[in-house]
């Protein structure tokens, strides 16, 4: 990792890694540590709604857990397919149709092909320690959050059915008014928004830097397909287990480093426990991969086959990726500030990126429908002359998919009457995401100059396009905006975010939600500075 | 009702019930009473494009109830649904194949069921009578407005076929015109805009006067669900009943009281008799209630389930209460103005309400979609791998109730995109609905200010959400915006303006539905004089 | 077609029909013909996107000719259909499931079928005459765009997979550019864009003059729905053949008219020989309209059943007409600049024709939605209970015309919530389209005056109604808008534009389409001028 963190030595004289004037406060900080969980805590039972909200949410996932791995096995072991699908005839005594029940084996059957299958008695053992877990987890969650739940009502004054309807603002302002009566936070005289969006954003900060300046390995350049982002949901997980809150990882507890990571001497030993705990982690990913694969592949079916069927069109459908999230975050910045930012720069967005589809895709598409159209049209032509073409076997799963076939095509044409206005577009996504790589400046302006001979348009198109992934991706490959290199030595914005240099940050805390972001005070990340 | 009434006797000594001068006038007219009918039914012709849609409009409602009754009637008795539902066998000659007809029954057996069926034939007389009753009026009506029609071609020199695309100023201003050469209205020289409406809005002011000032028992308390508002068009029909054209109703005729209800003396023995009048009438409902309840439920289903079955998301649409109508409603104001107000506001309004989604319904709904969808996934993949599944038994109707399950589930999940911005929205829905309740000011003005400790937002959900109700609605029970108790007393508006004393009213006769009502000069009623 | 072209003659004396400056140039230009074809294909092949696009596109509508004679042929030749219909028994060996190969006739069969019947060889010979011409004339566009593409690539330096991203100003820039150095044409030291945009749109000035002075006949009057456009593309077809391309038409090659059309005097003779090969035109479109219109029905089968069935709602849909198209095109539009400034005004548009729609249609469309709603919903309910109902002959069928019927009619039903202002509208709408006939200038400015007393509103929905057709239409009769008759005579824009004395066509061809086009400096036509 040595080349990686030259900016980080120069700096690492003044650098500290607790907020300004904390480190030593902590010194004399001993029983409060509940306090600090507290505001991320506070935080979220406000974004989650009230504690009767996250209580239902986290058991109804248990449940899911319980019901996905149940019904899975129910399926592949107490179903007779053949009575369902009619290659085997069912005798009843008083009617000659068939109903489910029929098609469900007696319950001695069923256990005793249960207790035959290795894999499936692997399977729900695996499952279950994963459950008992999560159980734990939960119980440990309620216990906390019932304790913040309190924290609201007695010292908020907030009851738990008006939370849904404040802003975090207004929590805030609490927060800081009780402070003041009360001394909640013993180490500080007077707590100031930027100490509680801190305290709240800790981790997630330390992602954001780390992202911008490219130091986490999530882009390759593979040989066909060029410069491409592999930064998944798992692979997030991962990043935090092994930096944050896993065994053996650079932080203490919730807010400061261990203190052998903040000298410089024993730089190269800490690599190497680093380098050899994260090849542990790999290998138990590897060894429980076959689960997890399973289990998502699963997971996705249950969750978005009802989608396709109903609304095909959704598989085009796009979405801010995990790495454009991060990538695109400030600094103290919370979810759903980042989250009501995108949103509003999601319809331009996705405006935008529709005038680039491909044009090949589209010639391909627009015919590939005609062909699945032609043989929907006498299929169904068919059907309504007389509906017992649909006895015949496979017409009906024809129709289904020669349907989904042609939503899909469709998503890849684009509207006939579609304006085509990319720069306008890309104006109104930029006054939202707050940020523009140096070398877009020239396609920015080129509308009124057109001097520029070098077209930048296809740079752009696979600039964004990584930002953007289908919304129904079951593995969750998620894509972000490339960094652009020339700007991983120029860019002190990182590290001086980090130093709390920053004076218009606390600016930006204070922000409310409803004024639109384009008020901030703050440059704009990258292009400001320009 | 002595409690109720303060201020109306306050105001009786200079309260006339006809419009300011009218009273002497109305001495010496006798035989303009069809001059009187004639601006209401000339305004309805023209919201309803013209004689021949109006005919045809009231025809298909003849033939509608014909329909129904005799559909029901014939489904009840007439159809054998053994044979439909394959529990029985048909034996045919030639093929094989069951046809509808063969589940009909011979004519003989099924009017042998009919006969013998005394609840069928209760229905049937009684509905025989209500049609009749309907068509007479239908020959009435259409006699009336042949009369109007030939006013429209002969004196306003319009067409039946240009009406549509005539708007009522044009209308409104040929009249005047009219007036002036031809002397229509004998009891007044020159005729204004404010003569019309007040002609053609009677009895509605009166209405909205009387929800203003609370008159109604539209609010109730109940134990659990906390205040409610109870306003049908079934209630409604029959406060109309009561007030207006019943047999014993106040009014005389059209435009005027009844003499002895403009007597302060006779007071409580009139009201003795509204009571015991008001008395025959519930207990000629309750005698009624069963058909009406059927008549209902029937028309309900015919109407909605295909809805239902195509867009599910409709069971989710919200609507303008009856209340609401009648709360937001100004005085002197037409139909088609009123429903344009309501209509630009309807989208600020609907995503307003949408911001106050229930967390904890989200939550739910989000979780049962989840396991609904999996039974779904699981039912569509093997329909799609072997379309024989859909010959067992309820398998198709699983497929149908869990989609329409999933997705009435959906209608709850707000979208994820939403910006979430409340008073951004109230403030645009205020511009149209132009009226604000004195202790929603703090909650309009709070995002600047963000002093107010207590959060108003609960109250605001509550206050809106009873303006809205779904718009598939069986029962038609309407809700409506709560009138806060604190204007009762000070409210000078609705007397006021039953009074006459309104010179802003003029003008807004005159208003062009082409200009936005945020022009209007009139000062918006309750909020404005704050 | 002498009373037709009164002013023709007036402006002869001025009138050359080439680009100024051009016909003695013309002289010395032998060899660049080519280059001439050149700049129609290089606009074309930059519109489809390049090459490949362009190459994939051609191919697919030679498969598609293919696949829709073939496809017909099989299925009209090749199906048992007493089989798929179940009125025929199917003996297996194992299994007792029909299977699609099931009805399929063995090949021998299958081709005696088709070797008995005499109108399918007659249809498979026309078919492929026309199939191996339009090969003929694949192989030489494919040549032709071979050097367009080497062209670009040479010449101008873009690859064929960044043109889809380049505007065609940047394009044209280039060639400006190219010319300055290599002098690609020969005849003109200097290149404009006006000289481009001139070779590309000749002929379609020509038919936009034509259209505009109504010297097509194109519209007629008929006994009962009055005035109507008829105006298709196989009448432009048959135009086009006419004029510019077919043998014996006006012109020599696509920049110049034939040196014998250019002098009056042989005027008459010249006028017999167009009407006796119009009549021969006539003559062999008739005798082939039996193949034109199974082939158009056949076409339309394959292309919209299934639209029809997934979204039967786009039947309502509007479109701009082909007649509309031509009627608001500028001179020297290019086909993008035109369908961008259309595409902005549709939206305007088709609100303000839904404004329009017809009352009477509205009331029976609500009504028969009802009729064929309660059958269906009885039809659903009884399916939901009990699937077996679907195995009932016809069911399923009525189901799904019901549901289409009920979508049909919905389409004639405007939103409840509709907000009425079709001035605001129609002022949006001419912002885009550019043209007002005189006429509706009252109209326009009604809503401040309110004094005119006759209603322009059934004109102007006449008028506007056929700018718009259905946009599934088989027999595609494209419609337009009414040319006003006053100002045939008046209007001297027409031949001015073909003469060029307008400087502001100059500025007009430079437009960029990204500027919005209400910034143009060219006046309006018609309405400009009042």
């Amino acid at each position: 990792m040595a080349h990686f963190d030259t900016e980080y030595q120069r700096l690492e004289a003044s650098y500290s890694d607790s907020p300004p004037g904390e480190e030593n406060l902590l010194m004399h900080v001993t029983n409060n540590l509940t306090m600090f969980l507290n505001f991320h805590h506070v935080y979220n039972l406000h974004q989650k709604n009230g504690f009767t909200c996250m209580l239902l949410g986290e058991i109804f996932e248990l449940v899911q857990l319980l019901f996905v791995v149940g019904f899975t096995v129910f399926l592949a072991n107490c179903v007779d397919y053949d009575i369902l699908f009619a290659n085997k005839f069912v005798n009843h005594t008083n009617s000659f149709k068939v109903t489910l029940p029929d098609a469900f084996l007696p319950v001695d059957v069923c256990s005793a092909h249960i207790r035959d299958n290795t894999f499936v008695i692997f399977v729900l053992i695996i499952s279950g320690v994963f459950w008992l877990h999560r159980f734990v987890k939960f119980i440990y969650n309620v216990c906390c959050y019932w304790e913040i739940r309190s924290f609201y009502i007695h010292a908020l004054k907030m009851s738990m059915s008006e939370l849904p309807y404040a802003t975090w603002q207004e929590v805030q302002a609490r927060i800081i008014e009780i402070q003041k009566e009360h001394q909640i936070c013993i180490h500080k005289k007077e707590l100031t928004e930027l100490d509680i969006y801190h305290r709240i954003l800790r981790f997630k900060n330390y992602m954001v830097a780390m992202v911008n300046k490219s130091l986490l390995p999530v882009r390759f350049r593979l040989p066909v397909l060029g410069e491409c982002v592999f930064y998944t949901r798992g692979l997030k997980y991962n990043f935090e287990l092994i930096f944050f809150w896993g065994p053996g990882s650079l932080f203490e507890n919730e807010w400061s480093l261990k203190p052998e990571y903040k000298r410089g001497g024993n730089r190269l030993e800490l690599a190497d426990r680093l380098a050899s705990r994260i090849l542990w982690i790999g290998i138990a990913n590897l060894l429980l991969c076959p689960v997890i694969l399973v289990w998502q592949i699963l997971y996705a079916f249950f969750s978005y086959t009802e989608v396709i069927k109903r609304e095909p069109g959704s598989l085009g459908a796009r979405c801010w990726s995990l790495y454009g999230r991060c990538y695109l975050r400030h600094f103290n910045e919370l979810d759903h500030e980042l989250m009501s930012r995108l949103s509003k720069g999601y319809k331009a967005a996705s405006k935008y990126m529709n005038c680039f589809l491909s044009p090949l895709l589209m010639v391909v598409a627009k015919n590939v429908a005609f062909f699945a159209g032609s043989l929907l049209a006498v299929l169904i032509a068919l059907t309504i002359y007389d509906e017992d073409v649909l006895a015949v076997e496979h017409v009906l799963s024809s129709i289904t998919l020669l349907g989904v076939c042609i939503t899909v095509c469709r998503s890849f044409i684009p509207d006939k009457l579609m304006v085509f206005c990319p720069e306008q577009l890309l104006r109104v996504i930029l006054a939202h995401i707050h940020y523009m790589p140096d070398h877009w400046q020239g396609v920015y302006s080129r509308g009124a100059a057109q001097s520029g001979g070098d077209s930048h348009h296809p740079h752009l198109l696979s600039e964004e396009k990584t930002a953007w992934t289908s919304r129904v991706d079951v593995s969750r490959r998620d894509r972000g905006i490339h960094l652009p290199t020339s700007r991983r030595r120029e860019d002190r914005v990182v590290p001086h975010a980090l130093c709390h240099h920053q004076p218009a940050v606390a600016a930006s805390s204070r922000d409310n939600p409803l004024h639109p972001p384009a008020e901030r005070t703050s440059p704009q990340r990258g292009h400001g500075r320009a």
